[in-house]
């Protein structure tokens, strides 16, 4: 028995609290880095997504300049004899003409993992964690030993000069060298890291995505792929010269949030005198009239403190009081034009392309918009077609950001397999493949995407949100038909044209041997046209 | 311009950090809670893997009792009018008979997010983040609003009665009742939580596989699955009646370290004078000896502190070294003859079982081990195979515990597609599904299992374990091949034998017919008998 006790002292001092970044440095592959096809990408993803927000947040037209050159040195992901596996280190900055981070915030906002300024808000955004661009440092310094360099700039400030490292036992920066810096810039922010990853045609394909789910922003990728190599540069210059719709912040909605998330919240609060005042105040669509109405519901006086509430009788009487959706005009979507604009500036010798915008909707009190479009022939299409994996060729956007892994488990994917294209008038091979040369793009906008993990990389099932980009489809799926059927009767009268232009003369000819009747073979062509015009 | 510099304070303001239990609650679809058909499970299968640690740590035979209950009250995901769904809450205990948490630790085992004993050590187990109990109290205090009920007692010790809740803006326990109590039990744990979910098929599964790669353990499950039903009592005796080796614990392995957890572990070593000494000590199969050779080959003196070490250098030398492989005798496997055993005891009716254990071997520095099983025929494996979804019927284990969903990301099921099963006998039918009511088992063990998602739902992709794992499973294969070539003549010679049966007494006749010679029926069945089985 004795030893069973010792057991359990030996357990007791092993027991420690783990910080984030202790947690997040040993599972980086569920954040999408650890293997060299994925690190690359979502660094950049990750530092993109930074740079985006950033101009925004200011109201600025984003313009993000990205390098990415190869070191003439790589790194071992295994040193097996047997099964060495090596990919190259890159030297990767993003730029962007953002509204900078104050000096005294840009080490925390690199250097500590859980930190940002999103978590909290329910607003659409790119990054929603504070977990992203110091998870890519984390990894860099992981692999590559050196500092992140971070230069920094806020409007009618000095430029700051930061090179850091995460000090991982801690969760905090360790700053290496802080400064003020010349920097020709009005305001923004740069970081440059060095990391291990694989240069593939994914990389390329995520920054035209990219620039299809945001026509505002100019984007300027340099990449060398090999050291000493000839620098690819692709500058994808903005479709649309204004801004989107800035979204706006919005209150939980009582009509999915958590009994335990009210009842914390109720218990904090620190601003409301009564029960019915802090209702109103703090959820979306709570008049006061509605608060009083939702604790007479759940037989609570109204003017009980707010931390007196109970939640689960309030949770419970929201559904006798008529609560409405939450405010749907709270988000920033493409927009159909502003998508076709977009995709034509990729897809420049493209057939066909439509878009189409769904008004808003809510999934679990939670505002969303689905927009899809299609972009059908030309060259460009079908090289991008042949190159892009699995069974349909969907481009996925989720708040602008392009969705590059796990398609098959994505609901965006998924929705587009569920549709019949054959009724569409798309041509369907063995195994229900579409063999036309068409892309679709799904896009999601949400102040708070439901994605399936942390990585961000696909987002999970829900009925609203299926329902809603079915019906977007569909309507897209109409468009498609018609430009189909016009596409088939032009290309079958430009046949009959070509086989009547060869043969005219020899049908004049026949004309005159049977009719006796002299015609010029342009008189019987014109004939022949008007019947097949009619 | 100044609009600008006020959005960057604006955007200063709001940043601040976001504590583990923070960050949790807002992501536990991550962690496999979050939705009815999941959570319910996910709880069962977090607290029935604390429950087998905690009677491995003290080298006894689990003893697990489960209890679920379900309640007279619904839980509504969400209060939309137009799509509504709840699910009902349950009423769950995990019962075990391990070594028990002393009294001071109890709170904090339970509620704190990312606190325990297993994360920073390398050793097989079933836990290994700090975080599946403490999300599954979560999420049931989100949704019931209730506490968690436990009861603990160590060996020689009182049993402590405690209810908590986890404050989230702390992530620490918010304790509100702890007490001795009387507990008719010498050692163990005993946890309840009110938790919502839906009690599927796939629950029972759940439990069946558990006892699969647990031969060891006795689970007792006892649940009522609607309020005043009939309890469903399922007791799996164990198989075998010894403990399983017990896994060891390793020290990281230089081949596959990143240079950056190398230095950080150089530059907070408060143990060792020298380089060479760190090396020797801290890592896997280095020697004093084959530590001088490293430094020598990293240019660098043996003497200096180990913080003076250059990771970079050290890791370039170890390519250079001849580092054996990590010692492979640390895996608990479950072994070819139990896992028989256990697969006998879930499917006694079986016509045929088979299991194959692999040598251990290692990914990346990390010990592993493949163990595969099949199972073939049956009224229990039909049944077994109709209700079990996906194109291969898999049972995946990891570290002994099942993995029930995400089936077609897990490298161990994807696996059992690379196999051409129509070679080793199998019939195939459209889409390449077989056919034969047959049911795979792969297992992996191993010091740190490579999990795709903080939710352990599937096993990521390594080559290592992939080349292991086809090895297994064509071993099994060709051994299936025999039983299935072996069966296909017995059936054949039963029809041959059918068939002359019934037509003995006419051939006896016709014989005569023909040649006079008077033989009874009886002789003329032997001598044709004699025939066929020649």
């Amino acid at each position: 028995m004795s030893s069973i006790r010792e057991a359990a002292k030996l357990e007791a001092t092993r027991m420690q609290s783990v910080n984030p970044a202790q947690y997040f440095e040993r599972n980086l592959h569920q954040l999408g880095f650890g293997d060299p096809e994925h690190a690359l990408l979502q660094t950049l993803k990750e530092l993109t997504d930074n740079a985006l927000d950033a101009a925004e947040a200011g109201n600025i037209l984003p313009e993000v300049k990205v390098n990415v050159i190869a070191l003439d040195k790589t790194y071992d992901f295994s040193r097996l004899k047997e099964r060495r596996i090596s990919a190259r280190f890159f030297k990767v900055s993003v730029e962007d003409n953002g509204i900078g981070i104050l000096p005294d915030r840009i080490a925390d906002c690199f250097g500590t993992l859980l930190y940002g300024s999103k978590f909290f808000i329910l607003r659409q955004s790119r990054g929603q964690q504070g977990v992203g661009a110091s998870a890519a440092l984390l990894y860099s310094q992981l692999t590559s030993l050196q500092p992140a360099v971070i230069i920094s700039k806020i409007s009618g400030g000095k430029a700051i000069y930061v090179e850091l490292k995460i000090d991982v036992e801690k969760n905090k920066p360790d700053i290496l060298v802080m400064k003020e810096t010349k920097w020709n810039k009005k305001h923004g922010t740069r970081i440059e890291l060095i990391t291990p990853g694989r240069f593939t045609a994914r990389v390329e394909r995520y920054f035209r995505e990219l620039a299809i789910g945001n026509p505002h922003a100019t984007i300027m990728v340099r990449a060398i792929k090999e050291p000493d190599g000839d620098p690819l540069e692709v500058k994808i210059e903005r479709a649309i010269e204004y801004m989107p719709r800035k979204p706006l912040e919005i209150k939980p909605h009582l009509l999915s949030l958590d009994p335990g998330t009210l009842q914390r919240m109720a218990e904090m609060d620190k601003c409301c005198r009564t029960a019915a005042s802090f209702l109103a105040k703090h959820f979306s669509m709570i008049s006061p009239k509605t608060a009083r109405k939702l604790l007479f519901h759940a037989k609570l006086p109204p003017h009980i403190k707010p931390s007196q509430i109970k939640a689960d009788r309030i949770v419970d009487a929201a559904k006798k009081v008529n609560i409405r959706r939450p405010p749907l005009n709270v988000l920033s979507e493409i927009g159909a034009e502003n998508l076709e604009k977009a995709l034509w500036n990729i897809y420049p010798d493209a057939e066909f392309v439509a878009a189409h915008t769904r008004p808003p909707w809510s999934y679990r009190g939670i505002p969303f918009q689905i927009e899809v479009a299609v972009v059908y022939g030309g060259e460009s299409v079908q090289r991008d077609v042949s190159e892009r994996p699995g069974k349909f060729k969907v481009i996925r956007l989720a708040n602008r950001v392009p969705l590059p892994y796990d398609s098959s488990d994505c609901l965006l994917y998924r929705c587009v397999g569920e549709v019949n294209w054959k009724n569409y008038g798309l041509k369907i091979g063995d195994h229900g493949t579409i063999t036309d040369p068409i892309i679709f793009v799904v896009s999601i906008v949400a102040s708070k995407v439901p994605y399936t993990s942390a990585g961000k990389f696909a987002v999970a099932h829900d009925e609203d949100i299926k329902g809603e980009t079915i019906l977007a489809l569909q309507e897209i799926g109409r468009r498609l038909r018609m430009f189909l059927s016009r596409r088939r009767k032009i290309i079958e009268k430009e046949r009959r044209y070509e086989y009547f232009k060869e043969f005219y003369k020899l049908i004049s000819e026949e004309v005159k041997l049977i009719t006796g009747e002299e015609v010029t073979p342009e008189v019987t062509l014109e004939r022949l046209f008007e019947e097949v015009r009619s």
